[in-house]
């Protein structure tokens, strides 16, 4: 409803129309005009009767009423009272086209503010200010002061910059792409990146989204709506400043290892967001989403006319996560038949360079046919046979009526431009290097996959809720935000996780008592709220194996302790079973100030201190995101085991992420923190918790 | 001399010239006689007269003499009388263009081996068969059957697919790039890319050098010749075909891991060949080759008149090799001066949406002059102020007088046509995406780092070469063609391995013995030439610590190995010093057929079983290869030290890596091999092979 009136307006206002033409007042009323529909034009402009040979008006309040939209490109200073005036005139949906605001500074920032409370209180819903403006294509409105408006189609792109818009729909018209809808969102003080998602979602003129980002609004909202967007049509988002490096001074690996960068990642996979790691990456995939149906799966096959660029292409296929199609023994003597003898019949199919157009139309159809086949790629070279065009017509045809995807790639520039025409009239995407179309052939198989997996409620275990409170509660009181051994056994003890048995002795005899209780071999570890990094002052023993090494040992631990840290107030001495065997694993939280609580998996030690081998996803995680985090590690196969071993207990390592994720999402108090290793046993036998701590907020 | 024949021949003959359009011959004759040149061109053609207005001879027997080159493109089984006859008119350079030889099996072959060697017989060289021809722009000289030439220019490439030379061909006269020679090698029987190379190398009119291969006549020689043309100008190829499958049963961990793109990597890495990964590639980096300047050093900095392009500019070059410039303050305040107070003055330099030349011309000559910066990439949006084509041109005039390179990435198409026109013709690369910009500067700066640091020869230990002579000759005499154990250990104690102590008992009591010699733990294991796989039947035993131990081990091997190996000849027991502390590293050999042998390095255990985390070179290696293998792994920090561990001794390394180097040069029998593990002690402690094991050659 409110989308309609910004997209599809019965009557637009166009604060600030100019004659001069260089301005952008003068561009916006012209765009308005020249992209002809029936609605009506106000200038307003309070120096002249008219503007562009329409009736001007000295302001809103004394233009006709029925004006569903106001573009304004007046500036910055002048703007609220113009707000004001909408309110008077009924008008509640608003482009501000004019700079001057967030952009510049303090004083900016102060009046994008005023206009959002403004809006707020008249009920604007505005897009902008500082932005293009925007375009549709299908209710012909170019509300912009774009320097044209491309041919009309099923691609709505929005961007955060406005510059980027600009150079998008120069070469949307350059290559003649049909968008149903460019919105350019600027500073997004009012309408967001989110409220595009929820308004494309439904616009019928758009199958395909394209998305340019610089940061979200609200993390947790622009997942789950792009979640939803994602389940209906492919997404495809641009995420700049991926590099920026959140100069955090963290004090857990997780903390370390995180940024921004790994918080957008996951939730892209969360929310089967199509992550496009370029424009060009943008422009590609938008090509073979907008043309083409999506594939059943991974297998393609290459066709070709140059043996060179068919390896090339066959290369780039291998390196991805796609198949090279294995031809049915019917389809490889189906193409034998129909090519000539020294043609190759398997993938990639080489018609050789003579081929024309009714061999590559030969082996399509054939191909096409083959069940094992998921998609075809059909590269072209200009060769001094090569009928380019009839060709580019015969692949157009043939994709027309086949519901598997083609992709082509026509090799050079002024041979094939007729060609590509073609294919891009008939609706093939055209590739001017082959290992583009495989990225974008990768994207559809991706997607596909991504969406055919069933959405999953994040599990939800019994747990202590009440015990964990309490643990804060009394933390907090002492002014502890730093919480690490018997608290944060007892937090993770109350979500689930198995811990080594531990109990505190008072004296050496005690010690050695429960060390026989518990079974040799044990750790001794000194207990004191005082006392944060036990190992540094001599406070943890391992590997005891005897009564007198017991014994030994607490003496020991109580110099140590009493040396380095004298006046500390000491609880007595744990006595803990000594965990062995199993794969040490780290199981982290931190929080993402845009996406919050954060989960990390890697394999301990060297592989998350050096090689950085870790991965992440935004909780609440389902069942899905903790057994992909798991598998998408590269050492992953170390916990599958090797050389024979048996595999770990996968399922505890899942079981262990959902409780933590159940954890963090409960208490938001929770900053980050580390179950540092997590020990994992072979299949059935779980997992213990061997070292834990956690950071909580002060307030 | 022979080059000069064939790309300024004084009289050139076609053979097979045509009057029939769509015949290649006609073609050929046509491009010959268009591309103006005073040189005589001699159509032969038993059935005409004439042939396109020129008058034709029957056969090369009755033409002038003074032919420099003949054009072959008559059928294949017609060629070799051909060749006869180029022979008494003392023609010796001629280009096959005809097809119908090796590509299409066993017949096509034999006729292509005896055109070779009937060539040798007479002293000729001949280019294909099987190609496109050559082109030179300089000459002026197109003999080939191309549909147009580009502007002369100074980049060359040569390519063994026809149709990529097509392709190529149709983009540089599309975008105007001037190329200096176009050669097809075609099937590459007798002239191969080695002598393209050889040529190319010398060519004053090739500042760069593009290459496609598929494959190397001969890889030694190839990366001779390459590393020496890589030294005056850059070497720049596409090598495709890089994940076919070596189906190769390999028996070493090495074997398995290398494979025929892991010896291409490596060679390209030694010889400083410049390694595309697309055709793409290909293009962008001729381009920046070709036009600019090469840089000094990594430091890049962005100049964009967009925000979100200058980020993801900056995004791409975070995550390349490259640096972004940290501009002096200096720069700074400069930019301060010149620039409105909403433009961004560092790195990326943001001159503003409203930039016009001026703006963006202060921003250039300013950031030049900083010492910090090597290199400068301009990005430009088509916006409403924007003067595309003056911003072009200043760009260009700047680049002209800088000897820092600039490059640009002026995003859009239609509204940046012009100016990308100016930029081409001013000798500024543009790219269509920033990305691409990145990488080419990225590939320039590699390649002025590999150039600069200086070529070692390959270092000779004094060793005991006869020695391993001896051990190969008796280990085949016995008909043992893989060595393990004892033998292994002569072979690398003699190039200079440090191995742990070892000797030989024959009864318990010896063991007993020599293990108080050489000091507790020690390992026993049985030394039979009969059991290869010791460990497999009970023949090893860790770990032993006392009198007891060893003596109970001795008498469990001796009934272990009759059990299992009934019948087996067993030479005694080796009580082995037990090795402890330190890294395992793996060295390894193997043999690739194009290159020869190959060093592979990596760490032990997991590390190369599950990660694959290993390095290649071709042998001999130099030192900096050496280096360069164990720093480029990902677990290098391992061997550095983390947690306050001390560093490995890597020099130790770098030694072993030489040595074994030598060995597999000196012995060409050595098929493959592990050095598995070598334990690598802390800085200044040495190395220690504690297992061992070749393969060589049967006969």
């Amino acid at each position: 409803m409110v989308w309609n009136k910004f997209f599809n307006p019965r009557a637009v206002a166009v604060v600030g129309a100019s004659d001069s033409e260089g301005k952008v007042g003068y561009s916006v009323l012209k765009n308005l005009i020249e992209y002809k529909h029936p609605r009506n034009i106000y200038p307003i402009n309070p120096k002249s009767e008219t503007v562009q040979g329409l009736k001007s008006y000295r302001s809103l309040l004394e233009a006709p009423d029925g004006i569903d939209l106001a573009i304004i490109i007046i500036p910055s200073q002048f703007i609220l009272p113009v707000f004001e005036d909408c309110g008077k005139k009924a008008i509640q949906t608003i482009v501000v086209i004019s700079a001057g605001f967030k952009e510049t500074g303090i004083e900016g920032a102060k009046l994008e503010d005023d206009l959002v409370k403004k809006a707020k209180e008249l009920g604007i819903r505005f897009i902008g200010p500082n932005c293009l403006g925007i375009i549709d294509t299908h209710s012909r409105l170019n509300a912009s002061f774009s320097a044209g408006v491309p041919p009309a189609g099923n691609i709505a792109f929005f961007s955060q910059s406005g510059a980027l818009c600009t150079a998008v729909l120069d070469w949307a018209m350059g290559e003649k792409i049909g968008f149903s809808k460019f919105i350019s969102i600027g500073n997004k003080a009012d309408v967001t990146e989110i409220d595009m998602l929820e308004m494309l979602k439904d616009d019928a003129d758009s199958d395909v989204i394209l998305g340019y980002i610089e940061g979200v609004t609200d993390g947790v909202k622009f997942m789950q709506k792009a979640k939803e967007v994602s389940q209906k049509k492919p997404l495809v988002i641009l995420k700049a400043g991926s590099t920026a490096s959140g100069a955090k001074a963290a004090s857990s690996h997780t903390g370390t290892l995180a940024g921004s960068q790994k918080a957008f990642d996951a939730a892209f996979k969360q929310a089967n967001i199509i992550k496009a790691e370029s424009v060009e990456d943008l422009f590609d995939f938008a090509l073979a989403f907008s043309y083409q149906p999506i594939p059943k799966g991974p297998h393609l096959t290459i066709i070709t006319n140059a043996g060179g660029p068919g390896i090339m292409a066959a290369d780039a296929c291998e390196k991805s996560t796609l198949k090279m199609a294995k031809l049915s023994k019917k389809t490889v003597d189906k193409l034998r038949e129909s090519l000539p003898p020294v043609a190759a019949l398997y993938n990639p199919v080489d018609v050789i360079g003579d081929a024309r157009a009714d061999r590559y139309k030969n082996a399509i159809e054939t191909v096409i046919e083959d069940k094992g086949v998921d998609g075809i790629l059909v590269l072209l070279t200009p060769q001094e046979m090569t009928d380019v065009e009839d060709i580019a017509r015969i692949i157009g045809d043939l994709s027309l009526r086949s519901n598997k995807p083609i992709l082509a790639s026509f090799l050079g520039e002024n041979a094939v431009k007729k060609g590509i025409e073609i294919l891009n009239e008939k609706r093939v995407p055209n590739y001017s290097f082959p290992e583009h179309a495989i990225r974008a052939f990768e994207a559809m198989v991706k997607y596909e996959q991504d969406i055919k997996r069933p959405s999953l409620r994040p599990k939800r275990f019994k747990v202590n809720k009440k015990k964990v409170k309490d643990v804060f509660d009394s933390v907090r009181k002492i002014g502890n935000f730093d919480i690490g051994e018997s608290e944060a056994r007892e937090i993770i003890s109350a979500y689930g996780f198995s811990l080594p048995k531990s109990v505190l002795a008072e004296t050496s005899e005690d010690a050695v008592s429960i060390a026989n209780k518990i079974g040799y071999p044990v750790v001794l570890k000194v207990s004191s709220p005082d006392i944060l990094h036990k190992s540094d002052v001599g406070g943890v023993k391992v590997g005891l194996q005897n009564d007198k090494e017991v014994r030994d040992a607490f003496q020991q631990i109580m110099i140590n302790s009493k040396r380095f840290m004298p006046g500390s107030h000491i609880n007595g001495i744990f006595v803990q079973e000594m965990a062995r065997g199993g794969k040490e694993v780290i199981l982290g939280v931190t929080r993402d100030p845009q996406f919050g609580p954060m989960i990390m998996f890697g394999l301990g030690g060297i592989y998350v201190e050096v090689l950085k081998d870790v991965s992440f996803r935004i909780a609440p995680i389902c069942e899905h995101d903790a057994r992909a985090m798991i598998t998408e590690i590269n050492s992953f196969p170390l916990l599958k085991g090797v050389r024979g071993e048996k595999a770990a207990d996968i399922d505890a390592i899942k079981n262990s992420l959902l409780r933590l994720s159940q954890l963090v999402i409960d208490f938001s108090e929770i900053i980050e923190g580390d179950i540092n290793p997590l020990l994992v046993k072979s299949k059935d036998e779980g997992a213990i918790a061997i070292d834990v701590r956690f950071t909580i907020k002060e307030e």
